[in-house]
């Protein structure tokens, strides 16, 4: 078995390029796709350059951060604090993340036009072309994902010839690389995408009383542009990092546990199975010309299962042929892939209107919109128990079958492990998830190029089809931050005693307390910033929208064009000032925490974190999910139907629901690895000067 | 010295039967009072019969519980794994809590016709009588909990014999008496309270557009009680069970610390002290007539800095000559009183329309209900950053006050200390917070006997002189319910030693990061429990007060009296059925968790439960406070006033914060030591048979 490991980083290497060349191909088989009238192009055209302007900003102002923090850790290279790898490594992460979004973006703004173009001639067409560019997006992130890791393996192991502890070390680095700049897209785009949307929502549909999409509607191309910077460049960069960060993390914890190469090279394995178990899967998703939407439903769901069972087999042989006395953390993957499945199960119990919660939600709308906004904010806390539980027992099953019992560190690996299994296949749940939005942009398209009503309702079925999947998605996104994290942890404990510092983690400790009361307080904290944030950006948007409304003649009677780029341009700039001061805190909140706690402080800090985190980012993800079905549900001609008072209420949820779901709750999963991931780096000169002589 | 020492637990009885005695001189002052109206004493009458009849069923049914629990806790006296004294403890504890309940609610009933009529003369007369209801409440509450505290420390000392480590023991289980019955209290009452308010607000506010109080409303008197069982017996009930968790738990932390009887004593004595100092203090509480809301603030404040200052003092006499070698702790004790201090003065500033957030909360309002609802969450999350940092000064200046460098236990004392200095003038601010009902009751029955309008201003600026005092009240309440969990954690893990359990508290001991997880669940599951809770009881009285305007002829018109007793006997029934599943989570998760995860899992818990569950309910109460005001801020004529869409925004916003602030948050602080309580009472069945072999 020697020669196989001796080739393994190279074929983990070759599974990431086939990754990148398949979703080259079908980015190229998108947009061969015919883009539809002169109306659907121009408006295409608009999104495109809106999203693409944006991106460029946000890239020079997040460059202006990296440039900082590339100098402060070349300083603390020379300073010998860190090794030399550390700030390149650190570079590397964040490139490529914002990479993942950048391009997963493209093909999203290409996608739209040519799905709404295909949804005019039929419901499949329009479903395999916004699929196709799903894919993309998720072949795009675990390959990219999957090539760096390999990649930097490769270099340290083959050029430097570094030791695997050196390996580990300096690839954590680039782990920290890819979250700050994750936290920044997805706080950036989150505060774009959700300031647009209640921006037009609350002048447009509340005020002017025109439709959603409208284009008399000023926001409405920035509310589009939204979707694609939040909901796709956004949600690319937030799962290359978790992916990435699942298999570095999971590979120090194999360091830790002395399983040595090997014990590095499995997870890197595993994920390549799943690479090309996802592209199998793809083949999957297909139906025949008129199926309803339930066979839609099911044609995805046999590419993510296909995708999950030869993923679990593959895993198998993996492990039993590379760490025979180890076998039985094969229980650790598979207990990682069940737990993600069954926490989308579940988010979609909670937030889909096919099941009793979300229907009952939607009949609080009777007694108004107070009562639906404490039903839904009921339903998310609610909602927080049962992935807890999964989560609670999936640690324990990875743990124990790892050999926990016995070996404390094996035992955290096989956490390690369960993470891992959980993305392995984040290429087709990704794919089912990324497709969401670029329905949602077609339906606008469709909206604002004046489409036949029943395009518009092709595309609606296909959006509500992408709610439910994207639920799945969330699910796998949720396990594998609070799984990531946990393994993160374990290895900044590790990372401590290599640098000598001295470790009490006792809880009855008293650093680890305050830090677990304030890792607790973090997340709130970083959700309020964010909420307001939107809620500044999109008061600017309610502004500018009512100035067009009131100056631009004849723009309600649709003589007159909006100036779109005005929203656009708003958006952008708020957003942009916006997202400093939530990633900031991600970034300092862990070194004031070190220096002034020290190290089991911040130990504490990070399971407070992850802990209040975990169940926040479940809660307004669940509660937002719901409202938004709950309306959907309604509109669907329930409790009196669109434009009902039951309705009405309902659009408040659904728009309390909005940051909830799409600003903060998915930001918050990115903190929580951030976190660790800075307190890593910087672990050396908190062991050297924290605790104010105190802890 | 050693003579003082022998008396010592006399004086401390002796304290608390001053405390009683001069609650009861002012009990019958106030009730010596006129009472006004016939119309008054009739509606006066028919609040008070509603409010003993609920108290009387709720009793009923907790009676069941706690037979139940005392014939387990017998069985299990019997079979070895608790002492003889522990159900009888239990039984007490329950009792008590319950008692200090019933007499605060007696007294509340008969003071607020009583302030009313006051308030027809003018708005200190009001002030004083509400005051000095407030003041029987408070003397009450620190009267009985010292008295039982001090009665059973003397039985068990002197009768019985017991050593200290044994009475303190023995004492925490009469703390899980009193928790359970403050809980019970707590989701009753406050489910009861916000049923009968948002059902009252929904249809006579909302449907019929009748002012709130108005006596066509039939829910009218049942809001009305609901302001006494649940602000008034609930909050006895919670204080009771927060005062006297405080005390015993830092006696146990004393005995831990090897500390003896003077260590457990010193927490007594000083409450003692704060018993003195606020009685001294309430005769600060006095003004000229027609001294206007800004000086009665100042009267209010003077009584208790007066109370502190005084407390302080004599704390540090005591200390200096208890504990010479210790002497030190006194700055615990300080630094307790100090953080209760700060943390009610930044839950002024995030809820008070006198501040920014709030009065920014309310020009949300401009864009509709959404963004309030956004923007006052948003405001409850962020104003949880303050007090954690003030906690964590605190728990540092403590410890280290209190030799934790050379010594972790007497640092724990320390911490232990803080918590009873926070808690020692209970006696003052408690009565400056329950004066707020009896203001809010004397304004309701203003409105129904149809007094001038002028006496109705009075008792709302009473009112609203309440919610800024209450507010500091809050502060002492959470604040200290964060340091007595904290305590009794350590208590915890103290006790499992002496059972000769297995203590791995690691934070990467998987057993007590699963314990974190669920623990940080408990707090958000429990909040939506209570949540829906109110909302179903709701939905019973906006059905029931349909009926009655549509059945009951000449309703509307004023010519037929509405059937109040209904509305009050559905929220009875309804707050006792649905208080039984949040109540039976608290005491049934520590068990099934140590079953589980074992005693490492059950710290974890705790923990976890402690930092979410502290965090979740500061941001429910200030949340809720600052909805509540930024009504208020509106109604007084900023942004278009009543009745202006600004103003419908803002009751959506209040309507939402009823149950955050009355219900699940203050419920939520009692939960987290009703977790420590019972963890602690059953901790030898889970040494024994905890952990799954597994953990």
């Amino acid at each position: 078995m020697t020669n196989f490991i001796d080739i393994a980083p190279f074929v983990v290497f070759g599974c990431a390029v086939i990754a990148l060349i398949f979703s080259m191909y079908q980015f190229v088989s998108v947009k061969r796709k015919p883009e539809g009238t002169d109306q659907m192009i121009a408006i295409g055209a608009k999104i495109r350059k809106g999203a693409m302007a944006y991106l460029k900003r946000q890239y020079k102002t997040v460059g202006i951060f990296f440039a900082v923090m590339f100098v402060i850790l070349l300083i603390l290279a020379f300073t010998g604090f860190l090794t030399k790898f550390v700030p390149f490594a650190f570079l590397t992460g964040g490139f490529f993340s914002g990479l993942s979004g950048f391009i997963g973006m493209k093909i999203a703004t290409y996608a739209n036009t040519r799905t709404a173009n295909g949804a005019r001639e039929g419901l499949n067409k329009g479903l395999k072309i916004a699929f196709a560019s799903g894919s993309v997006m998720g072949l795009t992130v675990v390959g990219l994902g999957l090539f760096d890791v390999s990649a930097w393996f490769i270099i340290l192991k083959y050029f430097f010839k570094l030791g695997v502890d050196d390996i580990m070390a300096a690839m954590l680095t680039f782990g920290m690389g890819a979250s700050s700049m994750a936290l920044f897209a997805r706080v950036g785009g989150g505060i774009f995408t959700k300031a647009a949307d209640v921006g037009a929502d609350l002048v447009g549909k509340v005020e002017a009383g025109i439709p959603e999409d409208d284009p008399r509607n000023p926001a409405c191309i920035a509310d589009n542009v939204g979707d694609n910077v939040g909901d796709v460049a956004g949600m690319g960069a937030d799962l290359y990092e978790s992916y990435v960060g699942s298999i570095i993390s999971c590979g120090a914890l194999a360091t830790a546990a002395g399983l040595g190469f090997n014990g590095v090279l499995v997870p890197m394995l595993i994920a390549a199975i799943g690479i090309i178990a996802s592209i199998v899967g793809t083949f999957f998703v297909s139906t025949k010309e008129g199926a309803d939407q339930k066979a839609l439903l099911g044609s995805l769901r046999r590419g993510t299962y296909a995708s999950a069972i030869l993923s679990a087999i593959g895993s198998a042989v993996l492990i039993f042929t590379l760490l025979p006395e180890n076998s039985n953390v094969f229980w650790a993957v598979i207990s990682g892939l069940l737990a993600g499945v069954l926490i989308g199960f579940f988010t979609e119990y909670y937030t889909s209107d096919s099941y009793k919660p979300t229907q009952k939600l939607a009949g609080s709308s009777e007694t108004g919109s107070a009562t639906i906004i404490i039903d839904g904010i009921a339903l998310g806390m609610q909602s927080t128990a049962i992935p807890v539980i999964i989560i609670g027992i999936s640690v324990i099953v990875s743990y124990f079958t790892a050999g926990g019992a016995s070996d404390f560190a094996s035992g955290l690996y096989g956490v390690g492990l369960s993470a891992v299994g959980m993305l392995a296949t984040l290429g087709i749940t990704l794919a089912t998830d990324a497709y969401g939005p670029v329905a949602d942009n077609a339906g606008g398209i469709a909206e604002m190029s004046g489409l036949p009503g029943e395009v518009r309702n092709r595309t609606d079925a296909l959006d509500s089809l992408g709610n439910t999947t994207a639920a799945t998605g969330k699910g796998f996104a949720i396990g594998s931050a609070a799984l990531t994290a946990l393994a993160l942890i374990v290895s900044y404990t590790d990372k401590i005693k290599t640098l000598g510092g001295e470790l009490n983690l006792s809880i009855t400790n008293p650093a680890v307390l305050i830090g677990l009361f304030v890792g607790a307080m973090l997340p709130f904290l970083f959700s309020a910033l964010t909420m307001k944030a939107v809620g500044r950006a999109a008061q600017k948007i309610v502004i500018e929208v009512r100035r067009q409304f009131k100056e631009i003649k004849g723009l309600m009677e649709g003589k007159a064009e909006a100036d779109y780029a005005t929203c656009v341009d708003i958006c952008t700039k708020s957003s942009l000032k916006e997202m400093i001061l939530p990633a900031a805190l991600g970034i300092i909140a862990p070194i004031v925490v070190g220096l002034v706690l020290g190290v089991n402080g911040v130990v504490g800090m990070l399971a407070g974190a992850l802990v209040s985190g975990f169940v926040l980012a479940i809660m307004m993800a669940n509660s937002g999910g719901a409202w938004d079905n709950a309306k959907k549900f309604i509109e669907a001609g329930h409790y009196n139907g669109k434009g009902s008072e039951n309705h009405k209420a309902a659009v408040v949820g659904d728009t309390v629901g909005d940051p909830f779901k799409d600003t903060s709750g998915p930001s918050v999963n990115i903190l929580i690895k951030l976190l660790s991931m800075v307190s890593i780096v910087f672990a050396s000169i908190v062991v050297a000067y924290g605790g104010m002589g105190l802890f």
